[in-house]
């Protein structure tokens, strides 16, 4: 049994961790989905809870081939510790897959195996440009899954980013 | 959809669990599972990490018929804010079925409905009873579930429980 | 100004309290009350919130002559720096009146005074006793003051209480 | 018994505070005034200790003709949680006055009224304005009703902001 | 470079410390001392702050032949991550000495090497003895080393035990 | 015995801390050096442990003449705590040896006396220089005691710096 690792905030979910998991699908027996800062939401920058965010990625994955994991794992704020708290709330795993500067080393020193996927059209498939259209009233609808649009739209996601995005 | 969420420590997951969650499942759409005090391993009372316990309950539902999430919930030390906690870590649900008679009084508070599903044979099935079997070296696999016998095995979980109740 | 500080879980609020914070009234300008464990609620031995206890101390001394404030504390599971987490939620107090052998230590070696004021009807007037006598169905309105009575009929404190102390 | 909530971090507590106070003292029986951010003080942002803006609130609506209470409430850093946390610490209250969108948003979601009083000259009445000016040597206490400038005397408040916002 | 790691909480510290770290002075080229539940301290079962600690363990050791460091260790709450805390606060170290199962365990978990040094007298040399002793108005002087009865008599640490000892 | 307490976070240990330090043997019997921010590492800012931050220090003092103690000290996130948490984690001192504002206005607040040695040039000596010419390529070895270069190389500390400030 082979598992992979892989973490994100996913605020939103969006095509570019989809392609991600697409391919790391092809790679491993089951893939455990780490949801971190979940303890974070209604932010500007983290507008959605942990649950919310298990909702998109689970509807997104319906099809997927490969058997996965969902875990929200919370902050530990010590990043000396932070490979340790996501092994203990995770299946056991072997390799990371990971883009992210901090994840590669955290893992790294700690002994694990890093792989990093090539990154699928990373200025606008990210969060960050996500949320910027949402407040912008551009469309953001085509960067992510179509289940997750229907997600946003039941939890009314864009307008509490509108609400909580306001001046004083 | 109708959602059904069901909250246990699983210290191990054993065959009252799977007696309940069969039951619930003829009920909903899709059931949340919730693995509290998340954040506790290698305790007398406590043996299994969060991740272990995600491994035994996916291992034993897997031919369940319906849909389920399995979600660690990290204690927050404050019943008052423990519905909204569970609420934010979990997707939305309806109906909370619980026999703990705090966590009625934590919904019920909330204004979320309860159901109290029976609880088959409660003397035996137990995390208590299982643990105390496992440290008097008496037969402990029958009350559970036989692929959690497989993960206890692999992770050599009577070991640590022997190690870790040893005297200094 | 002369301001003193009187620190107790109120958990409920009654006569025992109300008759040395009258006694305090003749000795200070104003009354600081702490509530302790503020964070903590439904537990067999903590059961109302602290805005609940906030309720009936408010109510209780409603014609005390001297004036007040109820500030909660939440604990901070560190005696080293409990004084200095008292001090910095309450308006500067020059004496600490207290019975608790704890609490008495912590002020003096913070350098501060502390009167110990005799304690009425121990055995009888104390929270534990009152919680006992509610979960025995025993009458226990008698040592709380009226308006205490009050707030636990419109909170249902009595039904909580009764709830959340049932076996599983 | 018609109660209504009002938060703020009263970082200091100055006249826009006061007149909206006055309005809420109009609408309603009792007020519960919420001290955010409790456990923090010795910031540029926020220099005073909870038990100082206790005080400073008490003495400057010491003549309103509506009986409130004071309540500091401490950060969980958990937008999902603070309602519940909110209404553990406070008397049970039916509608939040705030201006806040992220107050609004998250006490809508928990389905509590909230209303939206105007506020007086949100420019020059701000903490963070009364802040600069006392950096910078401007007369502030204009903007602060004259109990809070008596308060901010005796703590030498304007000391302290001026020692922590010095240069290393 | 050989280092050795020892925990204990050293309530206070006594002459069985005293021998094990005598005779792993002889294994390795330093020892780190971790003092464990740094953050208690004005209880019954952990009277001392770890500054008192520290005190004590350097007084003790002053004429130890190998270099040693004292670092006191917070409690996280979390037996998965705090060997990965214990290693982020220590200077590296590659054998654990310990006879507590519990640690074992968790050092062995994690691929660290451990000893389990003979305990000296290990029924009278205990903290808990030690603090019955001094409970009890026996003699306790002659199971800690000289230097830590002066630190004891300094910090008035009997007197401490004695008064958060007593009943309310 | 007198002792001064000397607090920084040491990211890394450089020759105006040594400096300082110098002078302070000086003064006193005994130094207790305290690494704030122990628990962060990892970072831009805070790229070392503070196991690591303890070896360079002692390393870096071995041949100083006056005893000193190194102490790691989490933060506590409340300023008004922390001279007392402080305090708890520290042998008794009596003078604080600082230049930090906050730092002078919190123990002068406490009643503890503080003194502002004279910094050695501030500007090129400081762990925000050293760690900008790490990240430029810069010769950073000469702002740094010996054994600190040492201890660097070792725990790969600019290859850890250089991996986290990469861009995703």
């Amino acid at each position: 049994m082979k598992r992979g690792f892989y973490i994100g905030r996913f605020q939103p979910y969006h095509n570019g961790h989809q392609s991600v998991l697409e391919h790391i699908a092809g790679k491993v027996d089951e893939i455990i989905i780490g949801i971190g800062s979940a303890q974070l939401s209604h932010q500007v920058d983290n507008p959605f809870t942990a649950g919310e965010r298990v909702l998109m990625i689970t509807r997104a994955l319906a099809s997927l081939e490969c058997p996965f994991y969902v875990i929200p794992i919370e902050d530990i704020q010590r990043n000396a510790l932070w490979v340790a708290h996501v092994r203990s709330m995770a299946p056991p795993f072997e390799t990371c897959y990971s883009s992210n500067p901090l994840v590669i080393q955290l893992f790294r020193e700690s002994g694990i195996k890093v792989q990093s996927p090539a990154l699928y059209e990373r200025e606008t498939l990210s969060g960050t440009e996500i949320r910027r259209r949402m407040l912008a009233g551009e469309p953001w609808e085509e960067l992510v899954p179509q289940p997750v649009v229907r997600v946003l739209r039941e939890i009314k996601g864009k307008e509490r980013l509108l609400q909580i995005a306001r001046n004083d």
